[in-house]
């Protein structure tokens, strides 16, 4: 990782460093719309050609059954399953207390306002495939989904061949979901959010993926005949504001265990002391030559920096301007530094509180606003999964009070038939 | 309006009944693009020359001049200003409410994990010009988004000519907004979201529109470098459920009510009785006469349907699969029919809570999901001009009660990197 001083570089330039890598994501749109489009027609015999094609998928069924639920659970060691099941218990008791509560008040005596939320029906949890299996991916997506109360829970995920891995269906099983189709890609995104025949539609699409799921998520989002999405998901990212009270073997495995994550990655250390900097640097890559990720990691930390900032309040103004995923706030005061933090995913405070606690187990979510996101969205929670409704009920009393108020507003607004509607009432 | 009877349709014919008009909104994505983009690269002056084309825009500045305030408080008469203050006081009084509160547990001892709310700093409303002046929509956007802090809040409003409409300058004042852009249309959501010399672009941009409006939004929001968005608006739309303990002289009035707003407005009327839909149907011919926006009404009445359903359970599963913009409650018993509500944006109960009283008044917001989205998105909240943030700080001892959880699902995810975080801490 490179070491820069912010007092030697312009505004321009510092700008530039704490740019996100290009995805270029554009260049494979035209390609994702015509998958998603074949599949809006043809429903899982279209999604079949391309899982085919793409994944090398051979299933006889799109579908798990039962008997391969079962089967997994049996296959297991039991260390992975307790851990499943000991990161499942944090991640629902922080979650359980997000479920939101009824509003109830008059606004005047006779004018009842209430606000309440209901799950949404048919949710989709996009859980990637590739070099990483995710069963950890599940428990974020979906504990929020069952504490939502959400009633049909379905999971896609691509396969090689035909065989989900078993530790997904061991954490699917745990949070109730027994609905998993063995397709992933933008066409399991299309199979999602259209459906067809032997498959219903869900209406709102969750999770991570690589560029071409986040394209078709984009995509089925501008459709009305689609489904909403989480969020647009791009490359994790870290940014870490330390001191010379960090310990520089915290602080280096906490930039490589984000950097590790794909290629595209970016890490971020900003601090006020060079020389603690320089020992970061030297651990980064100590630590680096002892990972089976090294060639992937190594990548990532090319657009990686290590940024000098005057003081530690420079940091925090860089800090909300990136808008970082994942923030840690190892410094020796490191709650009044949070009470100025204005935009981050998720922070991580002090020596003993590294990314991956979040990532696994400290029971807050991982499904987190990347690129910038930061600065308007918060990372995934139970009313993601539900929806408010709001809810008002007039006597003729109460009706009364305001009846001059809505005619004048509507009035003013020319709505003659909005007016029209009190007046019927307030006659006689 | 014409009446169906439900048992003499197929479901097939039941299901186009119940289908919102079409908007052929794809046929102007292309020309919507090119001025964004066109905005995107050339800011204010782009921005200038489409809304001179478009609205006969021709003010010397884009901004509302602190004078152009004062003339417009000083130009209204008194009724209007006290009808904008106390339809302002029932949705302040509601919304406060909403303010979310932070969540804090410790999921194990040593584990702390807590949820607070910050407000995104920067945001802009949409407020549409037109046949109609909108007020009231500066209140339904501009109070949550004072209740949630937001550092700036920026109105964009198209002019014809020079001048905002003063009841929108005095609107806005109230809800602590003083920077208003005189642009609309498509090239005043790409200036919100791109900015340029002389505007500093927003995060996240609010309210309804045209379809060159609601195209626009779409499309800056599948851009990172663009903006966020509350929902994609599509025409407004009202269901009402009735049964003959209503009284037909108001469900008319509430049907014409929605059914002015424009002319692909939708309104439906499910009742399980058909003497009494008789005299809806009458009824809407007599009030509609009475309109100054008849013509308006009328069109938008031929895409409005009167069901006669088998009883009033058939009306609530055929609403649900709808999912209401609105939705009238005028049934006798309707707080037990309420509880079988899944979709809707906000909900009308008996019969003095006619739908105006919501568009303006009663202190809920009438920003809501049309066109089915209310199976996903509630309507304009005060939480939706905040984001969620996590936050949690491990004790030595706290992370040593999950190193072994941590470590297990890393190994199990191949992601050596987020075990080596913990066993660096873990060590002596």
């Amino acid at each position: 990782m490179k070491i820069y001083e912010s007092k030697k570089l312009s505004t321009q330039h510092l700008k530039k460093l704490l740019q996100r890598p290009l995805t270029g994501a554009d260049s494979i749109r035209e390609n994702v719309n015509s998958i998603i489009l074949d599949v809006k027609t043809g429903g899982i015999i279209s999604a079949v050609k391309y899982a085919k094609k793409f994944d090398h998928y051979n299933s006889a069924s799109i579908f798990v059954s039962e008997s391969e639920f079962k089967q997994a659970e049996k296959s297991l060691p039991e260390e992975g399953m307790n851990a499943i099941k000991k990161a499942y218990e944090n991640i629902y008791n922080f979650h359980l207390l997000q479920l939101p509560k009824k509003i109830t008040t008059e606004t005047q005596k006779g004018i009842l306002c209430s606000r309440i939320f209901k799950p949404i029906e048919n949710v989709g949890l996009y859980i990637p495939g590739g070099t990483a299996v995710l069963p950890s991916t599940i428990l974020m997506l979906g504990i929020p989904a069952k504490i939502a109360g959400c009633k049909r829970v379905v999971i896609s995920t691509p396969v090689q061949g035909s065989k989900v891995n078993s530790y997904l269906l061991y954490a699917a099983k745990l949070c109730g979901i027994s609905e998993i189709i063995k397709i992933g890609g933008a066409q399991g995104v299309g199979l999602l959010a259209y459906g067809g025949k032997g498959f219903r539609k869900v209406d709102k699409i969750f999770g991570p993926g690589n560029r071409y799921v986040t394209t078709a998520k984009l995509l089925v989002n501008q459709d009305f005949d689609g489904a909403q999405i989480d969020m647009p998901a791009g490359p994790s990212e870290v940014l870490i504001i330390a001191d010379r009270n960090a310990n520089p073997k915290f602080v280096a495995s906490d930039l490589l265990s984000q950097a590790e994550h794909g290629a595209d990655s970016q890490v971020i250390l900003l601090t006020n002391d060079l020389s603690f900097a320089k020992e970061v640097q030297k651990e980064v890559q100590i630590q680096l030559n002892l990972l089976p990720r090294k060639s992937i990691t190594e990548k990532s930390l090319r657009a990686s920096r290590i940024i000098i900032t005057n003081d530690i309040y420079e940091g925090v103004i860089l800090s909300n301007e990136y808008a970082p995923e994942h923030l840690i706030l190892n410094v020796k005061n490191p709650i009044r530094i949070l009470k100025n933090i204005r935009n981050a995913g998720s922070v991580f405070i002090g020596q003993y509180s590294p990314e991956s606690a979040g990532d696994y187990a400290s029971g807050t979510n991982h499904s987190l606003p990347t690129n910038g996101l930061a600065k308007t969205i918060g990372g995934v929670t139970v009313e993601m999964f539900m929806k408010s409704m709001t809810i008002q009920k007039l006597s003729k009393k109460g009706l009364s009070k305001i009846a001059d108020t809505i005619i004048a507003l509507a009035n003013i607004e020319g709505l003659e038939a909005h007016a029209n509607a009190i007046k019927v009432r307030m006659k006689k």
